[in-house]
């Protein structure tokens, strides 16, 4: 039912990875349900079929760039909308059998995304191991938990969920490396306007009107609606042939980014409208990120003066 | 009262000039009062004290550019609407007091932007004739009516006042020359559409802002509203601030346009609706000027549609 | 020849009036033949035919606007170029025959405009005052001189031609008002670029076209290239048919106006170029007629080294 | 040396991938030596030591999207250009050991992207086989070979090398799925325009100036310039900092990209050109992909006759 807390949370799995450690700071999830899946399409159906209530699965990361899998299946099949955003910390560790020290270790387990980001830190510290890719972070944890290798570059969860000691922490090369998490359900009315939101949407446009790319980029300028991010996926049809996920600042709720929203619906082949909602802040959030007051003209309070302008000139007034 | 069909009309004097010819095209102006008026601030103030209901003053000539001082009066002061746009074709002839032969002509009355007009016809047929200025079409063909001067360049209305016989009939260089006069009231409900309007706006930009123009413009184009004229008037204040008097294609009660006005509203320093009227159709209207559908994703029903998805999206549905 | 310094002038007469008022104004013309013409293309055609190497003929006014016959002429015809602009002051006086005192004046003689500007000064000291139109403020003032009429609204070197008293100064309502005047001659090199300069442009655009006036100012702003002036003249073709005439801040020896200048050439059906001058700077200049320093990355040194950089790219290294 | 052609090349392996058939269409390394790199960074960082002369790298493919770390690669470190594009058709097959019959095929190893490309066949002709995930399609037919997993999705190339026999092909839902490949060397002069071109670049805009975006999409459509495809990768500074990787139609020698490309320099922090290349043809190329010839006004005749009037102003003719 609409308006009732979802209380059925999956994730993108395995266990002891970061979508497992950022669905915890969701205060409802604490109280829910919560079942890995094996793939975002997976978490995903889960929802869609009304298995789940909610889903949590990575959206972008700040070193390696979107996820595709999930923005296509977002802007693909059965729609879904994003109720929250979650930012997280990466925060490597190396985790091994307690007893292990740092000086036996031979072989590291660890995903391919991972060894990269942490390239700096193996260098230095264990120049001479073998690093093994596995295919994702949990299943490094468990090469090192059942021995299959020395230790594993892991997420602190999942050094805890198998009991591995944490021979070393931050060992990525970039400190402030964070990954943007999406909690996806069913549609329904969006979380309130907070005054500082985040609305996503896939757009697709004509191909062969030249600078329709421009034109979208005009509909929101003009009604002074930021865009903070915009990614091309193909759609599978051609090479050369994309849907654009933006994300702009605002809220479905705000009148400039309803005009802005209906003039996209105009203009472009099609608009999937994938939610608003609150901006997630956290301590080392890029100094352009906050929250941008509406400019001159295009308050909603600049909006209403507008609007009854005009309903006066109608009348004659 | 609004609603009542106007009956005093007043004209730019004096009797016998194109302004009086073109409000004998107003079917209304048959049966009511013309009176004529000694300028257009005169005509206008007729119309805003409520001595009269309606006013026919010149906008802009095909060969002579805007009338500055309608435009100044309409942007400025007491605020008044275009209700009826009025084409005519510039007809100049040549009247002189009956028994008058062309050879016998040896001077010739007119205005200098009449005679300006002429040059071509004078040289050829009175290459010998002194041309002296006076201050109106109507002057002119006083001037040959009293014996002043042998022959007038006036208006054919201007030759039927004063009883002058027409020596030849178009004279002007430009056989094509049009003047476009505006009937204009008070304010009050404009005239329905009716699907190819015209709606004339002065609009006030910030001069400190670089690019405000092109925002403007930006407004309109995003809408789909095309420019078909704009005219930069001085506000008086000081040299090069200006305001710009705009014609659009489109009627107030239109959804893009009211869009559109809004978003002028919103970014300009001011925005005043100066009317909405049918677009005057004439026999040699330019090839451009035909009625333009309105672009793709921007008829009223596309608004309507977006509209209602917009209101889908904001339920949750 | 080129480079020459012109020693025959033209001015619009008759004696008198602004014009010549204006043309004091240059040290060149202190020194050459100072001749007035009958009327603004009567002084173009002077230059033109090479009777004259440059007339001084009004642009626009702070109070009336464009003057559209000089734009027309220099928009058409033999093509000339403005090589400075003159401002002045618009300082009516009131002039009559010494031993004339103000309460005796009955009849006043002043050009419409002239009138008009004037309306306050004259309901509040000669309220019973008959004020008769006249063709010119140099025809003012030699009515009065004749005592055809008791007093003149005139310039005050109309008053000095005249020998007429001056019973009165600053008669005008806008204290601020002037006249800019353009000092024109046959095309040749452009004055060298002070850093605070004005270009002129008439330009044509496609009609057919949506948005062609767009894509005009598109131009313009993508090279930083500030408008200070858009006025539309009629192309007598058709009513809607319009040239515009521009005013940009820059000089054509400067990069960006350059490339800005290639840019209309290529997307407009024309363009005209009528001349690159210093701009005036005067007492009351408005606050935003500030010279504008070149936006970032667009001034000749960023220029420069974007296209070194292109340089280096082609060579490929 | 510059101009000699390349004889060393890598392609991301391991051998028998679909990088490794791409890299066999390239004439001249036929006749060359022909290593596999361990991941794309090792690929690159082979011709930026100098041990290699090209490399060829996956960029993007029509379902999987762009290949992130390939672009990061050419917009960061030390700079590489891109000198052909390879598209090659994504032909997946079953491969097994000869005398595998499908029937008997109990476990399929696969890369995931390959297995979820397939997931349509699968269903249908294998629906109770385990498929093991694996970290290549190299992997996938080295695990086949050895007899590891029953059978292999993998490259007609994969099963070649590892004598498998192809117990089926065009495996894949999208039949015309096609991956984009890049032939990469050190800078040096491009190869010469075809007339159908494009050109890669990253660019680094200002986060801190609103609607910078939109100014680099202006940059390209005043001049023309038709951008086929807009990658955002981050920059790794902060989340929602990115640089966008940009296909454009044209060549670095067209005079229409040169300004194009200058004015991003401009107007952008940084702009890495990453190479002008023909445009490879496919038979199942999008209909829109096809050659666009220069819009109106921005030919390179048009440029040069724009040029060489903005000469003629300057010298005044």
């Amino acid at each position: 039912m609409p308006g009732t807390p979802p209380t059925r949370f999956v994730y993108l799995g395995p266990e002891g990875t970061f979508s497992e450690q950022a669905l915890r700071t969701v205060p409802a999830a604490e109280h829910g349900t919560r079942t890995p899946a094996r793939s975002v399409p997976e978490a995903l159906d889960a929802v869609r079929s009304g298995e789940a209530d909610a889903a949590l699965v990575p959206l972008e990361n700040s070193i390696g760039g979107a996820v595709g899998v999930t923005l296509d299946e977002l802007a693909e099949g059965e729609p879904l909308v994003i109720t929250r955003e979650v930012i997280l910390p990466v925060d490597f560790v190396l985790g091994a059998r307690p007893g292990t020290t740092l000086a036996s270790v031979r072989s590291v387990a660890a995903h391919p995304q991972a060894s990269t980001q942490c390239r700096q830190w193996l260098r230095t510290y264990l120049p001479d191991a073998v690093v093994v890719d596995v295919l994702s972070n949990g299943a490094a944890a468990t090469g090192a938990a059942t021995g299959e290798y020395d230790a594993a570059i892991c997420a602190p969860i999942g050094a805890t969920r198998h009991r591995l000691a944490v021979l070393a922490d931050k060992l990525g090369d970039h400190p402030d490396a964070v990954t943007r998490f999406a909690l996806v359900s069913r549609p329904g009315p969006p979380p309130p306007p907070t005054g500082d939101d985040v609305t996503t949407l896939a757009v697709y446009i004509a191909h062969d009107r030249v600078g329709a790319l421009l034109s979208v980029l005009m509909e929101l300028a003009v009604r002074g609606v930021n865009l903070t991010r915009i990614e091309s996926r193909p759609t599978g049809e051609a090479l050369g042939r994309y849907v654009f996920v933006l994300d702009c600042t605002g809220h479905v709720a705000d009148v400039r980014l309803g005009e802005a929203l209906q003039g996209l619906r105009r203009v472009c082949a099609d608009v999937r409208f994938l939610g608003s909602y609150p901006r997630h802040r956290w301590a080392t959030s890029a100094a352009g990120d906050r929250p941008v007051p509406a400019p001159v003209g295009l308050s909603d309070s600049d909006y209403a003066d507008a609007a009854a302008w005009l309903a006066r000139l109608r009348r004659g007034e």
